[in-house]
């Protein structure tokens, strides 16, 4: 056996306890009775610590020593390499962050979320703020333990997204907000409201769920590797590739919930169900920093997945006009007076609004930009969470043109801030980013690949990506794998592009 | 903290490991997609190994004896005293086995279970043979690693029922037998086939799921601590008992499949659901020999509340008398020409027959018996695995009066041998024998009983149930239960005065 050999099969251990993790965080959010919720703590509490001792552990150090001096020689880019110098890095930041501070935050994330859920049923911003003054000075120990050379938020959004800075994001953010404020505008004055509101209609759930199974299975989500449950909060998880679990929600009566939920999910679903087989059970199938059994290059890039299946594709106009005859066979009454251009305009409304979950494509972004610009202040100290409530709405009434009438549909309305989720937000809009840059790109080395996704053909595209970005797990970083597919960095031409294109056109506003 | 605060801590630890290996058993058999098998096989085995380092520890031998020092001189009946020895005594026989014969049955076992499954299928004992000999072996390996006075198989028992013995069972069994071969005799002489065959009608499986979740939770269970699922092969397992999962099977034309097997794991249910809370996470609630989360005294007392239940109270006259309406409100076309009585005798009758999973209560326990001596002698060396057809085909032929046609429905019907599990057939027959003679005393000791079951009322039976046996979890073995609770030891009277009122009066031939 070889050093790395050694290594390795520690690892692939360690990376056992994260699946298992993995199962039991889905179990509690898909089938668990509500009783259950503090034993299933208790398990999760003592698992992770079990995981975490096995990881930062004197073995581990040893076994990455010894590793490393007989990998020095080979090929850098190889698999093992990244593999190595990945698990190297969690190691390294694990190890400066004491467990004393995860404790902390875990023990106070618990409470801070069970009294932010109370604030924002009764409106009452006061009540959770020394809960989320406390969680910001937990999260600047964790950024000054973690280390940065500019800002705080760049040693948290390490977490997620290893290359991005604050910097950087306020360039993009300023990119972005040139070109979709004035779209907004442009689509704002002309907004005439459609005639039949589809979503008056009832929708039976059994048939919205054989619906979200067609679809999510056409565009190649693999149901003999994978299932798909209902959860409030939708999401997707893995038990290794070979066993990928989606969720989607379901309302009577807004029958796009169930299903731009569910192609979002199972465009996570794609990205692990078609990671490389060898890559199970090692560094490059998971998160050894958050110990989270996730396949993809990071946060972004699987949300850039999930984006790209639920909007590029699941909102378009060529996949309704293929389909559109699954919604009618399904809800024939529903659908008597739509037809599939009625259908996608229906899904694509856009509308300054005052909830991020269900802000549309074009507004979207800006909700995010909100969020992680008072992040920022927070962590440098510029605003105080005394302040909060007055920052947010200024923000919001500067990009949305809206006045939140109170502050749980303002500051109150996320969960994330409570578990102290810092530096996680932008992963979304570089999702978003990444998705509208990696499809253009698609097209570009694929001439035909137009006309194949009008043709209801997923299949081609769900090669190339695989090719180009699944297959590899976490072995490159999102800018790695940008600049091998695109020739780029990350950069907000393409996905304004697409924004002006599709919005422009639907909304007439060329 | 105490030495025996340490020692619970410790020990709280790893009940949260056996816990979440319950989960991970209970998701594999009920919503893993098949493509998963391989992924959880590698959990379920690092886990199991990360929970026995745990366990059979430097640690633990540290915490047993400081522990030990200090409740000496507390009484030495209580649950700390009870839990102190039991950690100990399941410390010492871990101790003794050693890791690598672990590995070797759990590795033979696997592969052994997959063969059994294609030599059943195809009929084929000879390829099945060298399977089983290499299991034996290794099982008397066991036995002498866990050590025994007179016989292997009272180590192997060890792990499921301490306190029995091959002795006691042989005396078991000698008294079963002269009761229940002339009760047969007289039955199989008289039995006429029923007029109408309630199974040749078809029965919805949505309504077949809502009756059984209707009759499980009449009987006490619990589903806001509980949820109830399918699985090809019923089973009950817990995460602490505000987690209790239960399963069932569903055949469209054989209603009884579904309901009894409902109410027999709803009965392992009960018993979890009704432990004292405060001996959650302790070594009250779990196997730690087996290690297993599981809280009842022993296999055979987890066996007498699901026979009970199942058997006892949802197999009688009363209870249909009681509960007809709510199986005609389901089907009412099925159930047009029976009546509460017709279906009474549906459900109860005797037929010798080849499977024992298909056995009414009458021959049951032949087939317990006969699989019981043939391990005996097969660890014995009294018989070798090559005669096994032949002995299995005489001793069915001397019990029940029948040959199997094939090994398939004879030798090779069951799992348990192919991954190993020798000793663990007579807890089945342990559990009706206590079960007849728990429901005696609980007559005895509450003459309102009989009536209270008439009227449907349950919550009496569970409450004296909980209070006397259930609430103790493993404090007490099977054997001192008994004592406390009936003032006898293991004996057949009550199981052999159940049978024969039972049937006598239902074929008539008192």
């Amino acid at each position: 056996m070889t050093a790395y050999d050694k290594l390795a099969a520690h690892i692939a251990e360690y990376h056992d306890l994260l699946c298992i993790l993995n199962t039991l965080k889905w179990d509690m959010r898909t089938m668990m009775p509500a009783s259950g919720a503090s034993s299933r703590g208790r398990q999760l509490a003592t698992l992770t610590r079990h995981a975490k001792s096995i990881f930062v552990s004197d073995d581990t150090a040893r076994l990455l020593d010894a590793a490393e001096n007989e990998v020095a020689s080979a090929d850098s880019d190889s698999y093992r390499a990244r593999a190595l110098r990945q698990s190297r890095d969690a190691y390294e930041i694990q190890r400066r962050i004491p467990s004393d501070l995860v404790a902390r935050m875990a023990a106070l994330g618990a409470e801070s979320e069970a009294v932010w859920a109370k604030a924002k049923d009764e409106n009452d911003f006061v009540s959770f703020k020394p809960y989320l003054s406390q969680m910001l000075a937990l999260n600047i120990e964790l950024a000054d333990a973690i280390g940065y050379e500019d800002h705080p938020f760049d040693a948290l959004i390490l977490q997620f997204e290893p290359g991005m800075t604050a910097a950087r994001l306020h360039r993009i953010f300023a990119e972005l907000k040139a070109g979709i404020l004035p779209l907004l505008e442009r689509i704002v004055a002309v907004e005439a409201p459609l005639v039949v509101d589809l979503w008056e209609a009832e929708y039976d759930l059994a048939a919205q769920k054989q619906l979200c199974r067609e679809l999510t299975a056409l565009i190649g989500f693999d149901y003999d590797r994978g299932r798909l449950d209902s959860a409030p909060h939708p999401f997707e998880i893995s038990f290794t590739r070979d066993d990928v679990r989606i969720t989607t929600r379901y309302d009577a009566n807004y029958l796009p919930m169930s299903l731009f939920a569910a192609l979002h999910e199972a465009g996570h679903g794609l990205y692990e169900q078609n990671i490389a087989p060898k890559l199970t059970r090692t560094a490059l199938t998971a998160d050894f920093l958050g110990q989270y059994a996730v396949g993809g290059a990071s946060y972004g890039a699987h949300e850039f997945s999930s984006r790209l299946w639920e909007n590029q594709i699941g909102r378009s106009r060529e996949f309704w006009r293929r389909h559109f005859g699954r919604l009618q066979a399904a809800f024939p009454q529903q659908m008597a007076a739509a037809d599939a251009e009625y259908f996608y305009q229906a899904v694509n409304r856009v509308r300054p609004s005052l909830i991020r979950v269900e802000a549309d494509e074009v507004t979207y972004n800006l909700h995010i930009m909100l969020r992680t610009e008072i992040e920022m202040a927070l962590l440098e100290g510029a605003i105080a969470v005394d302040d909060l409530p007055d920052v947010w709405n200024a923000k919001i009434q500067e990009y949305l043109g809206l006045t939140p009438p109170d502050d749980r549909r303002g500051v109150l309305q996320d969960v994330h801030w409570s578990f102290g989720g810092f530096g996680n937000f932008p992963t979304y809009t570089i999702g978003n980013i990444m998705a509208a840059q990696v499809l253009a790109a698609a097209h570009k080395q694929m001439p035909d690949l137009a006309a194949q996704l009008a043709d209801g053909d997923y299949q081609k595209l769900l090669t190339w990506l695989t090719e180009n970005i699944y297959r590899h797990g976490r072995a490159y970083r999102a800018d790695e794998l940008l600049a091998r597919v695109t020739g780029e960095s990350l950069n907000t031409a393409a996905l304004l592009a697409y924004l002006e294109n599709k919005y422009s056109d639907l909304y007439g506003v060329n």
